[in-house]
C-alpha cells in the first residue's frame, strides 16, 4: 500500500494490483471510478459537492453504459478527501485545470510515501503547479506526480451516478515529475488501463495541449455570439478560413517552442489527420473534415472553460515556457491580453506563471535537469 | 483666387466666393460637387478612376437626390489633379483616410500659395500625415491643411453621376494646422455650407474619431461570421453587452488622451445620444437605441474599411498620440496587435505612426504648440 511505485520494476508487467483514489466525480471521475470498479479494483471517488455524492450512493454506484457496461460499485464516495486519498497507490484527479491548485492544497495534509498522483489531464504545467503547490503547503511525503495528455474517456454523464462511455483512447501519453519515474507510472497505470504510453517528459504533456490553439482564440472571435446565445457550430462556423489560418499560425510557436525544448510536438492540423483519420491541406481543411464537430455547437455564455480554463491554464504557461527558452510566442500573448482587457484581471489571477508553477528563474538546461531528474539547483 | 484666407478677415461674415476643387468622386465628393455646383459656385471634381470621371461627363453633371434636388453641373470633371486643383481657393479631399498620403503626393506639386486643403474628414492625424507629406515632397507652396471630423453629408452614390443626400450634418468640426487659421477656415467653408463649426485644434478633430472606437473591433469579435459572409446586424447583433463594456473601457483611453491634451473629447455613449437625440445609460444601450442601426448589416468579408482604415489611420495614431502624452492605451495597443497578427504586417504599412505624423520625438508642450503656431522646435 502506498509504496507500489517502488515495488513494481520497470520493464516487466506489473503484477499489483494497486488501489485507486478517484478525485472528481464529474464526467470523467465517473466513468473512471465505475470502470475500475467493474474490473474489480479497489477503487474510492471524491467529490466537493455533497448532493453528488448522495445520488451516486443512493444510486448504489455508477451505472455505466457505452463500451464499458454495468452497476460499478466503488468500495466509498464520499466529499472526505483524507478517507479518499487513504492507503490510495494512485491517487487520479479528474478534474477542470483550475481547480488542480486546490485539489492540491485539500489533498497535501494526507499524502503519504510512495503515492502517484495522476492529472488527468494536467492540461498545461499542471504537474510543475501540483508539486509546486505541495511544497508551498509543507507536504514532506515523497510522491511522485504525473500528467496525461488528456483524459482517457470520450464520456458524458448526464444524471449523477449514471454515465455513458462512447470511447476509451488509446496511446494517450503520461509523464512523471521526473521523467525518470514516467515509465514506472505508465506501467502501473496500465494494470487498470493497458493503453498509456509514456511521454518524453511534463514539458512535452505539457505543451501537447491543443485545447489551448482551438478554444479561447475561436470564442474571441466569435464573441458577439457567445454573448448573446446565438446559435452555431463552434468549428464548422466558428472556425472561418481566416481564423484558421491565424490558429495555424498561433500553432506553430507552440511547435516552437517545443523545438527549443528538443521536443517534437504534433500540430493541430497533424492531431486531427491522427485522431480523425484524415488528410488535409491546413488546418481549415482539417476542422471541417472533422465529422464529429458536424455537431458540436458554441458555448451559450462567455462562462467557458474555453476561456476560463484554456487561457489561464494553457495559454499562459505555454507563453511563459516561450519566454523561459527564448521562443516569441506573439500569437499567444496577444490572444491572453485582449482575454484579460475583456474577461478582467481576474481571469489571470491563478494562471500557470511561470512564478505560479515554480519554475521562474530557471534557464531552459536547469528546467530540463529538474523535469528529467527532479533536481533543481 | 488661391489667397482666399488672406482676404478673409475673421470674425466678419466672408463675402468671397471661393472656387473649389473636390479631390474624390465617391459618395461624399459627387455629392459635394454636386451640391455646390447647384449652389453656383466654381467648382472641380478630381477622380482616379477614368470610367467614373467618363460617366458623369457624359450624364452631363451630377443629379442630386434628397435634401439637395438638381442636376450639379461641375465647370470640369477630370483625371487631371493639375488642372483640378489649380487656381481653386479651396481644395476639399473626400477620399478614405489611407488614400490621403497618395492625394497629397499627387496635390504637391501644383500647390500654390493660400490655398486651403480639407480633408473631409481626416480620420486620425490627416492634416500631420498630409503636412509632412508635403514638406516630404518638397512642397514649398504656403498652403493651410485642415480636417472635419466627420463627413458633413450622410449620403450614398448608387451609379457614377448620382448621389442621393439624405441629410446635411450641423455643426462638424474642423480644425486647421496651425489652429489659429481654423476660424479663417471655418468662415470660408461656410460661404457655402453655413455649418461647419471651429474645432478647438487637430489634436481634437483627431481624437474625436469614433469609428475607432465602434469599427475594428467589432469586426475582430465577429470575425468568423464577417470571414465567412455571415448575414448579422452589425450593430445589434455584432456589439453584445460584454463587447459594448469593452468598447467602453477602449473609449476611456480615447478621453484619457484628450484629457492630457487639455481636451473634453465627446464618449462614444454621449455621442450616440446626442446624435441620435436619446438617453442611455452604458454604450450597450446607446447603440441599441440606434434606430439607425436597425438595418445596418456586417461587412461580407474583411476587406472593410473597418479594419483598413479604422486600424491604421484611426486606432494607431490614436494609441501613438497616448504614448506621446504617457496615457497608456492598452486596449488600443491590443487590438492594434491582433489585428496586425491576423490581416499581416500589411495592414501597418502606412500606418499613421508618431513618425509617418512628422511628429515623433516631441514633447507634449512641443506638439501643442506647433498645432497652434505651426511652429517647431
Amino acid at each position: 500500500m502506498g509504496n507500489c511505485i517502488e515495488k513494481c520494476k520497470s520493464g516487466s508487467h506489473c503484477d499489483l494490483k494497486p488501489k485507486w483514489a478517484i478525485v472528481g466525480g464529474g464526467n470523467g471521475g465517473q466513468a473512471m471510478a465505475g470502470h475500475l470498479a467493474l474490473m474489480d479494483f479497489n477503487v474510492k471517488l471524491y467529490d466537493i459537492i455533497p448532493e453528488k455524492v448522495q445520488a451516486i450512493n443512493k444510486n448504489g454506484g455508477i451505472n455505466v453504459e457505452g463500451v464499458v457496461q454495468g452497476l460499478g460499485k466503488p468500495d466509498l464516495v464520499t466529499t472526505d478527501i483524507a478517507e479518499t486519498i487513504k492507503d490510495a497507490d494512485v491517487i487520479m484527479v479528474v478534474a477542470p485545470a483550475f481547480a488542480h491548485k486546490n485539489i492540491a492544497k485539500a489533498c497535501s495534509p494526507y499524502l503519504t510515501d510512495g503515492q502517484i498522483v495522476v492529472l488527468n489531464p494536467g492540461s498545461t504545467g499542471g504537474v510543475f503547479e501540483f508539486v509546486k503547490v505541495l511544497k508551498d503547503e509543507g507536504c514532506t511525503a515523497k510522491v511522485t506526480v504525473a500528467e496525461t495528455q488528456t483524459l482517457i474517456y470520450t464520456c458524458r454523464s448526464d444524471s449523477f451516478g449514471h454515465v455513458n462511455i462512447f470511447a476509451i483512447k488509446k496511446g494517450v501519453g503520461v509523464a512523471a515529475l521526473p521523467a525518470n519515474k514516467t515509465d514506472k507510472v505508465v506501467e502501473i497505470l496500465n494494470t487498470a488501463f493497458g493503453e498509456f504510453k509514456p511521454a518524453k517528459n511534463i514539458i512535452a504533456t505539457s505543451l501537447e495541449n491543443i485545447n489551448s490553439v482551438v478554444h479561447p482564440t475561436p470564442i474571441l472571435l466569435n464573441l458577439a455570439r457567445v454573448d448573446n446565445g446565438t446559435d452555431f457550430l463552434y468549428y464548422f462556423d466558428g472556425v472561418s478560413p481566416i481564423i484558421a489560418n491565424f490558429l495555424e499560425k498561433l500553432d506553430e510557436e507552440r511547435i516552437n517552442i517545443g523545438k527549443a525544448f528538443g521536443l517534437d510536438i504534433t500540430s493541430a492540423k497533424r492531431w486531427y489527420e491522427i485522431e480523425y483519420q484524415l488528410e488535409a491541406s491546413n488546418l481549415y481543411e482539417a476542422i471541417q473534415k472533422t465529422e464529429a464537430y458536424s455537431d458540436i455547437k458554441g458555448p451559450k455564455n462567455v462562462n467557458t472553460r474555453y476561456i476560463y480554463e484554456d487561457v489561464p491554464m494553457g495559454m499562459v504557461p505555454i507563453a511563459a515556457l516561450g519566454r523561459l527558452v527564448g521562443v516569441k510566442a506573439e500569437k499567444y500573448e496577444a490572444i491572453i491580453k485582449l482575454a484579460e482587457l475583456i474577461f478582467g484581471e481576474e481571469l489571470l489571477k491563478n494562471a500557470r506563471t511561470l512564478e505560479n508553477l515554480g519554475i521562474d528563474g530557471m534557464t531552459p538546461e536547469e528546467l530540463l535537469k529538474y523535469v528529467e531528474t527532479g533536481e533543481r539547483n
